[in-house]
């Protein structure tokens, strides 16, 4: 499958780049074949200060210096809904999920200098960061 | 933007259509634009039987029904990445994510007669779910 472009990123700005959405837009002209492969890495932070907006927007400030990265195919910034049932966790206060090819950009992207600067900046603003990494079965 | 197409599957089937992935391929050709809202629900699945091929075979199967329903976006069933640190939860068997365009089309999926039909006919496979749905911030 042809690769159009490297990332696109869904998020927390109103004017993005999506070329390239998962490398799939070929088949919007040849209609159905073969799947592109991902690495869902889904993050979910907790803030120390969860009811400080300025804490919330920092860590916001540094998710949008990880999209530089550019192994990442696909970014996005969120919140929890407003949906509430039993089983929803609803305790967190940032959702970042990135889509990537495989395990092994994944791995470039938490050895990337741009990552390692964004853990020192801002990771005294969690408590608790729980990622949930999964693949296709 | 124009809508190009509903649904699309990332997943466990090697012929797919991803017409319409997130409904941004427009942008493909127009450069940078405003992007699509997106709804994300993602659902971790903890089995009674986690050692159970086939009790996981069976709820690919269920999950595999669910795509059918006509308000998701893009849908996909994962398992734990072999990634391992502190941060990561690796104790789930299935991973089960869902795209919608709005809040509304997620409440849908959720009182569909294939969604009621599912948990029925499942949910006796898995000891534990943890949902998180997340938005746009």
């Amino acid at each position: 499958m042809k690769k159009l472009s490297r990332r696109s990123f869904l998020g927390n700005t109103t004017l993005l780049s999506f070329t390239g959405l998962l490398g799939l837009m070929p088949s919007l002209y040849r209609g159905r074949q073969e799947q592109k492969k991902v690495f869902i890495h889904h993050v979910y932070f907790w803030l120390k200060n969860p009811d400080a907006a300025a804490d919330k927007e920092k860590l916001v400030e540094g998710l949008n210096t990880l999209k530089t990265i550019d192994v990442i195919r696909t970014a996005h910034i969120g919140v929890p809904a407003s949906t509430n049932r039993d089983v929803i966790e609803k305790g967190y206060n940032i959702s970042w999920m990135l889509l990537f090819d495989n395990l092994e950009e994944e791995e470039m992207y938490q050895k990337h200098p741009v990552h390692l600067k964004f853990v020192d900046n801002y990771s005294h603003l969690w408590s608790k960061v729980v990622v949930y990494d999964s693949v296709d079965i």
